[in-house]
């Protein structure tokens, strides 16, 4: 019983505070995600202490990645991606390389060693599309061009960062295997060209024998069923479990409707994904930003990764147009908790020291922070007659906030 | 990333295993939920040891069943519950006294001490709603009376097996505070009151500023953080939390088809419910089973335990017909997790011995196995033409399994 109160008072904190502070934030004109976030860093450890990052936290924070990813893929179809291919290539290794040189040539010219700078390139290559997702989500913004684009860059951007991540752990031992390399990245790639291109087809094949089973609902608990393992096999391979998760929302986009899946997924993700960001939050260390002789170095690092990323990713879709460019750019600036796995590793094998996994640990914070302000400022508002809310794509519960504030 | 592979294969276990022995156990003509329930025990650390009751699997059981329960009382209006207010109060009553005096009786009859007669008697008092609760909803009748008696019985056989718990657990330290003991029940009765008279019209009175809120599906949002905090609410005054979730449902109901709540929470609950049901099956320890000197004391145990609710219950409410009798009587019969918490006060205090906790423990997993399929059995097949979908309660995606079998 009592471990039942600790339970229920430690979700009941995450959901409400993230969830009232979202609203604050709302109010001022600010994303939701924001006021989640902050939630967390209030709630967490270095201030309030009421919020810990523990099994059960963490986990529900994964699970609300993973749903909230899910439904961003159930609400893109594999075509819509693929029109926008060759830009999102562009795109996603033009911000993977920016951000690599930058990083590298600034550390080096601090007279850091090679392999020091190499890790801190590295960390600061993978943008965590969450948060973005988010921001677009929030904005009913999901079928913009600019929305496809960082989607489409989001999973190359991921592949790319796992064999970024693949060449410096084996850097800091000595030696690269490139044999592995190529088994890691191929897979990677295989993995999700297979599930852009046949895991709509696959699943349409299977359409009889779902409307067969005898359990309530059973499309959408099929879907859970393939979700989550399609997310595990993505971890397997060495990618993130939420670009698995958003491969099978875009493998099951084109059955949502007939299935009701946008629909299902929609309140799942709504009550889990605000673990995610407020578990985010709950995971900033304050005295993080509190030594004075980091100041310099970790400011300087936080620009390079923004305009890294905004130059490299906004070049790769400038012939799209100033204005997109600049979502996307914006889009893939967040680093999230990407980052610092690199880093963590770098600190693991000692080739980082701890004052530079500090300042991997702000840049991913303030790129994470600074991100959706600029990113709602840059994208049409929700309630603009504009492309976003064509295709019959799911709507029901986005009331535009201006429709329920009576305006 | 390990960490993440790691709970991300427990949640697919749990999840698909759970759903697939559901699908075998409705294609054998059993009720779901049973399958779910062998899912856990097979996965569990007695037999395959793939599934550990941990702090996450546990936290998501916990709020699966408070879902489940949130759910259910969004399905319930409070005249529902109030129509067979009495007939709830006699099968209530019953119910918690025939099987005390059944299993005290018994235990004093073999020659065992009172206070560990006093234990046992107690620990058969009071139903777990959960496993009733989604046998009911399974099968679409949730409108019915029975089902009504059944939920507002609950209410009331929690109050009461918390009383017994207090009752006993002074007992067994020597002395009952009768004040104390006065105020739990004042609190307990109290709560539930103001949330079945009350609750619907202080909510309705917040309609217009739940509209105003810029945050998207608003109402949902709201009645989570409602739904969590008041089984907070109901833990800190000693009450079950799925009580709690119960009581909020039903005080939203009135309010859940002007705000979509039943469409949204239903998802939450056909995603996290199974959590609840195989967590349940994975902290049943088999060898508990193979105990030769016990096998015949918990046999007897386990009918007077199942007769005590049938004849306690059945006669509560027989001026409703035999047919009712026997629905209402089943359902009260699944004692789950409740009558452990009582067993297991008994331990700590030492006033009972191991053998008589694993006799408990036997009861409540047997009375729980057993009563979905009887009650099954009783309950009209969802396909007839009953009362059951008037009303215009929520039948989303409620597909009759015959309809998907192309029968």
């Amino acid at each position: 019983m009592e471990n039942s109160g600790k339970v229920l008072l430690e979700l009941f904190l995450v959901f409400a505070g993230g969830k009232v502070m979202a609203e604050i934030s709302e109010r001022l004109r600010q994303p939701g995600v924001l006021g989640e976030l902050l939630a967390g860093v209030l709630l967490g450890p270095s201030l309030l202490g009421l919020v810990r990052a523990d099994e059960l936290t963490l986990g529900l924070a994964e699970i609300g990645a993973i749903f909230l990813l899910f439904t961003v893929g159930l609400e893109t179809k594999p075509r819509d991606l693929l029109e926008v291919g060759w830009t999102a290539v562009l795109v996603g290794s033009l911000g993977v390389i920016l951000p690599f040189i930058l990083g590298l040539w600034y550390m080096k010219a601090l007279g850091y060693s090679s392999i020091e700078s190499i890790f801190v390139g590295a960390a600061m290559v993978a943008t965590s599309v969450g948060i973005t997702a988010r921001v677009l989500a929030d904005l009913g913004a999901l079928s913009t061009r600019a929305a496809r684009v960082i989607l489409a860059a989001a999973v190359l951007d991921d592949i790319l960062g796992l064999l970024v991540l693949a060449v410096v752990s084996s850097l800091s031992t000595g030696q690269v295997h490139y044999m592995q390399l190529g088994i890691v990245a191929a897979e990677a790639v295989a993995f999700a060209l297979v599930m852009i291109f046949l895991g709509s087809k696959v699943i349409g094949r299977f359409h009889p024998h779902v409307e067969k089973l005898r359990a309530r609902n059973s499309a959408f608990i099929l879907s859970i069923i393939l979700c989550l393992g399609l997310s595990l096999a993505s971890v397997y391979i060495g990618m993130a479990a939420i670009i698995g998760a958003f491969l099978t929302g875009l493998a099951l986009a084109d059955h949502s409707d007939r299935w009701k899946l946008q629909e299902n997924a929609h309140p799942v993700s709504e009550f889990l994904a605000p673990f995610f960001f407020v578990l985010l939050g709950v995971q900033v260390n304050v005295q993080t930003f509190a030594k004075p002789s980091l100041i310099g170095l970790a400011s300087v690092i936080c620009v390079l990764a923004i305009v890294g990323k905004l130059i490299g990713c906004g070049l790769g879709c400038l012939h799209l147009g100033l204005k997109d460019a600049l979502r996307v750019g914006i889009g893939m600036v967040p680093r999230g908790e990407v980052g610092l796995i690199v880093a963590g590793v770098g600190l693991s094998l000692h080739t980082i020291s701890d004052a530079v996994y500090s300042i991997v640990l702000v840049m991913s914070i303030v790129t994470t922070l600074v991100a959706p302000p600029f990113l709602r400022m840059v994208l049409p508002p929700p309630s603009a007659p504009s492309s976003f809310a064509s295709e019959g794509s799911f709507q029901g519960d986005r009331v535009s906030p201006d429709v329920l504030a009576g305006k």
